[in-house]
């Protein structure tokens, strides 16, 4: 390109230039769907509330000394309140934390002081908790209170006061200003299983631009597993984790009717299903799967729910089963550090609805890329890998809402960033219909005799007999393989299996060609349960030093 | 805000910056769908071809000598030959003038000059006219022929080669560079009534939100016009005017079968909806008038051709015959200057899909806002007018994609940028449901009797008489009132009525308070056909000079 031509378009001083900030999603929702409503445990909002909140919250944060730039870290269930947080926090040009509440308390502290947070808005429920740990906090000079009941929590912490009742004396007007689209709209923290946290943040632009291509993906499907301006939207990820997979700013920008759970408890979840008339919704497999198994659902009609499967491979065994009681599931993928959304297994209209061995071999896919997100897969010297469905390589990608680093942790930035494309660190493989298939994670590969056996082919086959609830694939070492994958089984309560008949149900897809004979595993425990991180995924690391050490 | 602060997310030098260009809408159909067809005329091609063909068309473009910056003007009907250039031309930084062909030779060659065209895409179709100018064109030094004949036209133009084989002879392969995203990408001219054409001019950033946007908003909607994967989409609004209203980078970015159908013929159009099963199309008024009356369109299943309709004013006649033909109509709106599309008619669930008159009524409004769309009615202090349905004012807006500016015109580009809003130069009002409606043009609401009445009502409820074809309002001066109302109206074929009945008419309207009693035209003239300009749109202008001179 001729550097000494400049072929930017030419702007006349009135024209309004449009940065891309948070504030501009509300013009249509303020414009259309002023009316629509909002649901928290027993209060129902407007979306004209909800803007008046907006501009009181603001004004509550200012006159708490908030700057922009500043930072206001939010420790909730999901809530109205936290929605409000999602847009006026970076409206004001603040930065909003998302306090991950299920980490433990020093990883809590950690996170805060690494953040630099200068105020804390906090629910009752985590009082004890932020006690317990604010001698350490090092950046914090303000406390809010979120509380639910009726009478004031006994506590050590000096409030600033309750958020209610703040917000109740505060102006709705608030005139939210314009400023570089660049500027840092998030932070939360990934939760690996090994090491510290790792901040990463997302500016105003991306949120947008995430908002935009997902309505666009989800919108266009067309007929399964779209969402459009009369769904009613339930979140099932949490709020602190990854925007709730964005979908919050979707169903706002698209003024849909929305419904905050809370803490998720599965008779709220399905009461709220049921009476509210969810019919869109995300979560982690085994939330879903929880919610199957749970007592109290099985006589709820569960038909005609969407439901994105994500953080974890939703298991062929899972996806059928919620299949057969009409629930619309289908997986997506991403991760923190991706916004999150990268690709969602919508299946196409060619495969038959009633043809439920093809819709769950499709819904389980790690899917397709979504507007504008540039996907491959890629071996060792970054040369992308054979587009056929079978030949493995490490996911990479491009998209203007990938974070851009991670806080305050430049070799880690750069690590993520190698060659330009952001490594997912996860390995997979692309057809040529462009369907991304996650076969492991980079770390979690078994690799027995110069062959890779994903561990999740071998997890969603187990998780296909029937007295299996759930399992999870590890390697151990072997002087001869160099590693041999070894099953955890979880059974289902009342059945049995033994280790050989879980081996020889491996066995007969191993004679079908679905997997290498080599993935067979040599060792099959079964365990009680399977430990998890704080997010709900299996941790195999923690797995791994259980059983292998 | 405080601006000693810098608040910008921090990037890691690895990291890809993602700007919003052209370019970009293509990794989602790279990936997913590149055995989705395109079809012109008996051509069929695949998106793979599409993808070689923008290669090919860059290399062949470069070997011409056209550098970023330098402006490569198209004249061709829609074909897929446009598509390529709405892709190729830009990704190569250069610029693509979509010339209107339904210009006078003169206008032409002026927009040409003005936009200083260095290199012209011809189809032989216009060889005649181009002869006719060359001696005129300033700038312009090269020649492509565009020949869909099997032998090569006489002309007196030295042509560097035909389109076919030059792309025949060219690399696949080019590789399209990064650049400013506020690159400008596309330059056309408004044609209005009065003065010279004006130039306006859209940055690859403008276009890519532009097509988020509008994929967001026609996806989301629940049933009524929406636009998605399985659609077939073929343009009836001309690629040269307004990107083809940015549908085919929509489409495109969606990986949809596409129909380029050349000139719009009507038995062609026809033929096409109906062998290659369109399903989602947008045209002026006038077209749609045209394929329902037209003769071999009487016995073709139009139903569930989904259409917007925009350019003018959906008379709710129209809507009603299309309606009656199974025909998912609905009216979109938006302009040159807009890139164009702000608000789209389409309707809420709420509303029975058996019931005609009020699907009628809805579809034919001005509609709703589309994402990122900030729109105001305001007075001429720039304060909102009511947003109560009934308080007029000028419809001012704000959105990622407006022309910044009139190309060349320092003047005329403040003006339309008055106050930081872009002035549309259209009367309309708000309701509290956020639909907007256009009641006229600045320049053809009539003022009478201190009272405005819009032209847009009159012409539609005349429209409504069973023996009115098409009718045009237009103000008198009139000593008295200032200015009074006339109608011009075209009769049926077959069909009589007398100015009386017209206007009697009028008054059952008046009667039950649609309308201003003011609004009865005093005088009602019969003609065989409206004046229009060189869009299909109706030349008020022209026939204020011809009727009131």
């Amino acid at each position: 390109m001729n550097q000494d031509i400049d072929t930017r378009i030419t702007v006349t001083p009135s024209a309004y230039a449009y940065p891309l900030l948070i504030k501009q999603l509300l013009h249509t929702p303020r414009t259309v769907a002023a009316d629509q409503e909002i649901v928290y445990q027993d209060r129902r909002l407007r979306y004209r509330d909800l803007f008046e909140r907006i501009g009181r919250l603001a004004n509550t944060l200012a006159g708490q000394g908030v700057q922009p730039g500043q930072t206001v870290a939010m420790m909730d269930w999901d809530s109205h309140r936290y929605l409000e947080c999602f847009f006026a926090v970076p409206m004001m040009g603040a930065v909003l934390q998302t306090v991950n509440v299920r980490l433990s308390p020093e990883q809590i502290a950690y996170t805060l002081n690494h953040a630099r947070a200068d105020i804390v808005l906090v629910n009752a429920e985590f009082l004890a908790l932020l006690e317990g740990i604010k001698d350490q906090l090092e950046t914090v000079k303000q406390f809010v209170l979120i509380n639910d009941e009726p009478t004031a929590p006994a506590t050590t912490l000096n409030f600033a006061g309750e958020y209610e009742t703040l917000l109740a004396a505060a102006s709705t007007d608030y005139d939210f200003p314009d400023f570089d689209e660049n500027t840092r709209a998030t932070t939360f923290y990934t939760t690996g299983t090994t090491g510290l946290p790792k901040g990463v943040y997302f500016s105003h632009r991306q949120l947008v631009l995430h908002t935009l291509a997902v309505a666009a993906q989800l919108g266009s499907a067309p007929t399964q597993g779209r969402f459009h301006r009369d769904d009613v939207y339930m979140p099932i990820t949490p709020m602190f984790h990854v925007h709730a997979w964005g979908l919050p700013y979707v169903a706002t920008l698209l003024g849909v009717k929305q419904v905050y759970p809370g803490r998720y408890q599965p008779d709220t979840l399905v009461k709220l299903i049921s009476d509210e008339k969810v019919s869109f919704s995300h979560c982690v497999p085994t939330i879903l799967h929880m919610l199957l198994t749970n007592d109290s659902t099985k006589n709820v009609d569960l038909s005609g729910w969407k439901v994105i499967i994500g953080g974890s491979a939703l298991p062929k065994g899972l996806a059928a089963a919620a299949l057969e009681r009409g629930i619309d599931v289908f997986a997506g993928y991403g991760m923190s550090e991706t916004c999150p959304i990268l690709t969602l297994a919508q299946v196409s209209a060619s495969v038959a609805a009633d043809d439920h061995v093809a819709q769950a071999n499709e819904r389980v896919r790690t899917g397709y890329p979504i507007p504008l997100v540039d996907i491959h897969t890629v071996d060792g010297d970054m040369a992308d890998t054979a587009r056929d469905g079978k030949s493995p390589g490490e996911i990479v990608v491009r998209a203007p809402w990938l974070t851009q680093g991670y806080l305050h942790n430049p070799d880690a930035s750069e690590g993520l960033w190698d060659g330009g494309y952001l490594h997912t660190g996860d390995i997979g493989t692309l057809d040529a219909a462009g369907c991304l298939q996650v076969t492991d994670r980079l770390k979690d590969v078994v690799k027995t005799g110069g062959e890779w056996v994903s561990s999740l082919d071998l997890e969603s086959i187990i998780s296909q007999h029937p007295a299996v609830s759930e399992s999870a694939v590890i390697g151990v070492k072997d002087d001869k393989w160099g590693e041999r994958p070894m099953a955890l089984v979880v059974l289902k309560p009342g059945q049995s299996a033994t280790a050989e008949q879980i081996k020889s149900h491996v066995q007969t897809f191993a004679d079908e060609g679905h997997i290498s004979r080599y993935a067979i595993p040599d060792q099959v425990r079964f365990v009680e349960s399977l430990t998890r991180t704080s997010v709900g995924k299996i941790n195999k690391m923690a797995l791994r030093q259980q059983f292998t050490a």
